[in-house]
């Protein structure tokens, strides 16, 4: 018998907001797998970190952060042939995934490599695109509302044209992208709309109604948030000081 | 000192779906408040239930069911009521949400109500969003997908036009809409590469290609997700028994 390669949502950053079920995957793990920068510690370990077991075999996966943070083929290809060997020998591999293993994440690398030979089960996690609304203390979506979750490096064109389209909209990975949405959303009227969240959750996180932020550029792990419909939106009390 | 007001997300429906601090808030509560139908049990309470502690107080917010689902202002507002008296008295109220209290949750009628003269606190949850696709086996968004979240109550003329724009599209709510989804998605060329959940998460699941359904309803929680690009999808063969 095979291991089973689990694919495992930790949330957006604070610990306390994985699931169970991934505490106690992760808690029995005997070998874990998680991607990691080259320049530093790797987010998803950080946010498991107080529940992985000694003595657990650990395989990170190394991914150079280049400006497009596509992923390098061949470093995933020696990934899924290290943890293949690992699944091959009878033994389970627990993948750590920042957010949602299928929510914009590089597990679906290591997915479509394994998951024809191996039995995969995706455990699902909060994403960011709810922990960021709850830190704004406003809803996502409502009744019949239309969500559009749109990645920050596109074009103003292709952002434009969706917005049109939605009432709620999220853009996601914000980045050095912040001053061009800045401006494309001011030109589209929706400025005072608009939500601003960074590292949702975490102990540094950032929250602000996007008007008044007075920064030119946005960490990766950033996030837009705009409810069209809600004209005389203002954070509460608690966030204003 | 008042009380807190906790909106919490349970997730999907899988009470290990749940969040460790979601966990934490339900087995301290002495005051839990949660929506429920005028026909049966609430899901909500359902999902929690095995972590309710004894002689904690219960406030059921019965909601009758009617087509539409859109909620009677007065129960709101009654219901709102009587957590304010509790709040006032220095208790903390924990309302129970499925999935995520900001997403398209019932939870905003009472956030609206008293999150100006209480300090209120969400707690987000697994949406059925990420649930769905992991019980499908693909990944719901990646690199710069742009995703859509689309009720299924909308007109087919205002889903055509949105689907067009996407590349991941989420329809949500399906039910009694079922049969009328299914002809508009034959008719966009996009039945093969659509996906159908329901319940996802409980035992009584159901997961298939929207193409093999041959049912002609679906419950309220039901899902469609397209991914456009996917033209060769299928299930894995652990779902096509």
């Amino acid at each position: 018998m095979s291991g089973t390669l689990y694919g495992i949502g930790l949330g957006p950053g604070d610990p306390e907001l994985m699931t169970l079920k991934a505490h106690r995957l992760i808690t029995a793990a005997q070998v874990i797998a998680y991607p990691a920068p080259d320049t530093g510690p790797s987010f998803a370990r950080s946010i498991a970190a107080e529940f992985i077991p000694q003595n657990v075999r650990e395989i990170p996966i190394v991914v150079p952060m280049r400006v497009d943070r596509f992923p390098a083929q061949q470093i995933y290809d020696k990934a899924a042939l290290e943890i293949a060997q690992v699944l091959e020998g009878g033994t389970d591999v627990v993948v750590l995934c920042e957010g949602d293993p299928f929510f914009y994440g590089s597990f679906m690398y290591l997915f479509e490599r394994l998951s024809g030979r191996f039995v995969c089960e995706v455990v699902p996690g909060v994403t960011s695109l709810t922990a960021c609304a709850a830190q704004l203390q406003r809803p996502l979506t409502s009744r019949t509302d239309v969500l559009t979750v749109i990645p920050g490096p596109l074009s103003d064109e292709d952002i434009r044209c969706r917005i049109e389209d939605a009432q709620a909209v999220a853009i996601m990975k914000v980045g050095r992208h912040l001053p061009r949405l800045k401006a494309l959303l001011e030109e589209l009227g929706l400025l005072e709309q608009a939500g601003y969240v960074e590292r949702a959750s975490l102990p540094e996180q950032k929250v602000s109604r996007l008007a008044d932020l007075d920064c030119e550029t946005a960490p990766y792990f950033s996030m837009i948030l705009i409810y069209k419909g809600d004209e005389a939106w203002t954070l509460p009390p608690s966030f204003s000081s």
